[in-house]
């Protein structure tokens, strides 16, 4: 197609909302005209879907769950007045103690007021917090967030050497709906434990954000919390952001909640129009599914030309694999379906992989964001009447350029600048663009079965690793290898999990453990034994 | 495979190097017996081919140029005495300057001394020291580094606000070995005029790593700017790590750069050796063959599980993509060659998308790295006898375990720890196995002939916004569409290109252009006129 007809196409096709703030643009995407009509009746059974789901249907078949993140925005839509109250009612009291913990009517045990903001979570409990943090976060927020995310002794430790003296005026906040994640449970642990090192009681410094009746809901209550937030058994975790899971940490480092609910909501107003032309989340769910045959055959690489949008391909890895990568769809079927998604930011990443994507292997489709506004204020010169915007500009543009001639293709978003307001938009576009793919392929986009068995396998190494330190303890002479420990424990499938087992343990002390002295020809011939008492 | 010939298997090809505190475990792929032989003449060549390489055969045949990275940690290999004595000089260099740096002996205008590292460059004068920054950073290192990594006003305007009153006692290295990329001139421009704005002297606190002769050079030179180390032609970008572009950071952030040297050359020498199965390096090279039939037909998904080599993942994009990803292979055959490299860390990814991975989409094989030790000291425990460390143990091996049941595959590297000498280990070894795999598939590893359509549409994009301005100031009674100003222009080819123009101008005050009142049914009929005498 040469520029005249892309131009035309692009007019074509370009979903402008005014109000949103937002366009998109799939004029690169090579479609046929008879694409929609094919379409037209899938789109339209997922649009139907939608309005059912947005209703309070059961749309989580697997967990026998409704889905109401849609509600969170608009809380008229919950199925129950109840429902409807209690989401006004959190994100009241979000506010309420927001501005309390702000003015220093809240505050710490020894100090004049908290400062820091940690947030212990992993997967939808911190990705979607990051991602707003780091979008909006600016030099003088109020507070200043950090997060732990994972269960790395290491990393969890500089954290808090990070915090060092600030410990006293920084809130926890952890958060887990289930409340029995077991590197939330472990990072709340260890700051807890980092509290009690600084002489400070951790539950005047702590905030829960879990389900009723969860394990961390009872701590909280029993070991009396500064506060606890309530996250619904209909929200899921790549969906909760617009639940106090979002909504705690971003008010705290000071961001307006109520426009990136707004943000959100008219976003949904907009993507239920069952006009797929005006209707961007629809647009982007076909893309998807022309684009990769509604089978992922091409993977999105998210662009997003702008720094603090850097952390937007990270959550929409969550928010699209872990709702799409399913092995069985709803009549359980063999599918093996999903979306494979993967960028940073441009145009950093032009000097990172674009060389692959224009010139080496095809298979994806670039999702392009751009962002209108370069900066608050007036820009330096850096060539005759061209400043850094129009550069970061000129590469958005060019790499499209470039991509399109080798045949590659790519949808862009536009947004007017990075807000409150827009970021809500984000949500809840690529949310509903989820939810519709998820309709247009037929599969469950609310469950997650397949993170159980990696759960179970570390489980069972837990239950070994147990079973070997009880041995070789009750057994201070012995010094077994692997294998033999395997056959000790009469466990001989389990050798290579117990060497593994060895390996780490010996490499910490926090058990006990020793490798003999000695180089042995291999690692296999290691022999371990206790090397003292027990740690009780 | 059952267990027990898993363990067999484990025991008969895990790659061991004490020396390096490196193994490397392939047991989890599901390669016959006879892969080796098949490919043993190909890894033979791929190996002579390297050694070729190291003594100063032109390698990067499309550009005339050696490829010395591995010179940088073994000057010794250089092909000249002169070549040898420029390397060692500038490790010395770095050495004694950050060592002034540290201890006052160079300090800023107006204060005591220099607190803050200021880096500006993009691609791989930035990857691999913001990998190396925050795999060895503490909280108490001797200098802060930051980085500006884009040509986004906005995200330069947080990192500059962010250093805010440090600006005085911040140090800022430009690295572009060219000299010549847009985004480092513009934020160096940017990082330049804050300084002025404080008035404080830029050339002051300025330090250049990039090639001689390059305008970077000559800029350095005249303005009389705090120092300059080289890089020289023979480093590519994505392997530059081991030069002044990774060293000097490295070093004023407080880092051992000879342990990092030196793990690296150490792993040159094992991954040298012709015996492949004590070769982790080809070892890999041949995995990743192995795994996409040579044609990167699965992904490569990286999970270290350890906070502190989060961005492995984005590092090994640019040197796995940005090496492998060509159109063309080195006899100029249409190849479109490449491996996709995209992931995080674990366990936290496990909660993102290890979903879509163990059930959904396969077309991947995943490379764990495990470090063995969890922290310094001890841990607390989390629950009866088990640490936090333990579990992300349990994870790895656990997540190893549910993927592999699923018929995924996956290579695990053990490190004993994350120091400046496993990170040189971790460098060097990909570096090589980037090497070897393109001898493997013909490609020229060492160029990026694709990166250059995009920067030229850029310049092209750039070029015309000059002409629109141009029109429109000259004639401040003229209101226009993007349609009409293709015409006036007599670019008629050029509308849609205007239109993104004036949408992004439009939206900024830079360059005194507005959009006429009122509401245009479509975006398409907007008009635009020069809304003020045109910035001087």
């Amino acid at each position: 197609m040469n520029a005249r007809e892309l131009w035309t196409r692009y007019k074509q096709y370009l979903c402008t909302s005014d109000q949103l703030g937002l366009r998109l643009d799939i004029s690169r995407m090579k479609f046929a005209e008879s694409f929609f009509d094919k379409m037209a009746d899938p789109i339209a059974r997922a649009l139907e879907a939608m309005e059912s789901l947005e209703k309070g249907g059961v749309a989580n078949i697997d967990e026998n769950r409704m889905v109401g993140h849609y509600w969170l925005r608009e809380p008229q839509l919950a199925p129950d007045e109840q429902t409807a109250q209690a989401i006004r009612q959190t994100v009241s009291d979000i506010k309420t103690f927001a501005g309390d913990v702000h003015s220093g009517r809240i505050t710490p045990q020894q100090t004049d007021g908290f400062y820091v903001v940690l947030v212990v979570g992993i997967g939808g409990s911190t990705l979607g917090p990051q991602f707003v943090s780091d979008a909006l976060g600016a030099a003088h927020d109020p507070m200043l967030v950090r997060f732990i995310d994972n269960t790395d002794p290491n990393g969890i430790d500089r954290t808090l050497a990070e915090l060092d003296e600030e410990l006293e005026r920084t809130l926890t906040i952890v958060i887990s709906k289930s409340g029995g994640t077991k590197e939330t449970r472990n990072g709340m642990m260890e700051v807890a434990s980092a509290y009690q090192r600084r002489g400070l009681n951790f539950p005047a410094h702590a905030v829960a954000v879990t389900g009723e009746g969860s394990a961390l809901d009872k701590q909280a209550s029993d070991e009396g919390w500064l506060r606890t937030f309530p996250v619904w058994d209909w929200v899921g975790g790549r969906t909760s952001e617009c639940s106090a899971v979002g909504l705690l940490p971003a008010a705290l480092q000071g961001f307006d909640i109520d426009r990136m609910l707004g943000g959100a909501s008219e976003c949904d107003v907009i993507t239920r129009n069952r006009n797929v032309f005006e209707n961007p989340a629809a647009l982007l769910a076909l893309m998807w599914y022309y684009a990769g045959g509604g089978h992922g055959q091409k993977d999105m690489v998210v662009f997003p030309y702008a720094d603090r949008l850097l952390l937007l391909g990270r959550y929409l890895q969550q928010l699209v694999m872990e709702s799409l990568g399913k092995r069985i769809d709803r009549d359980g079927r063999e599918v093996s379906q999903g979306l494979k998604v993967y960028g940073n930011k441009g145009s950093t990443d032009q000097h990172a992989y674009v060389q692959q994507l224009r010139d080496g292997l095809d298979r994806f489709f670039a999702t392009f964001v751009e962002v209108l506004s370069s900066r608050r204020g007036k820009s330096i010169r850096v060539e005759d009447d061209v400043t850094s915007g129009d550069f970061l500009h000129g590469f958005l543009h060019g790499t499209r350029t470039a991509l399109y001639e080798q045949g590659r293709e790519s949808v862009t978003i536009t947004i007017a600048d990075v807000t409150p307001h827009s970021v809500g938009v984000l949500i809840a576009l690529f949310e509903r663009a989820v939810g519709l793919y998820a309709e247009l392929i037929n599969v469950n986009a609310y469950h997650q079965p397949g993170v159980e068995a990696g759960k179970k396998a570390a489980e069972s190494l837990i239950e070994l690793q147990g079973k070997v330190l009880g041995y070789l303890h009750s057994h201070p002479e012995a010094d077994l290898t692997a294998q033999q420990m395997a056959q000790a424990l009469d466990l001989p499938d389990e050798a290579e999990n117990i060497h593994h087992l060895l390996q780490h343990v010996t490499a910490n002390r926090d058990h006990s453990l020793s490798r003999m002295a000695g180089s042995p020809e291999t690692p296999f011939e290691a022999r371990y034994q206790a090397s003292a008492k027990r740690p009780s």
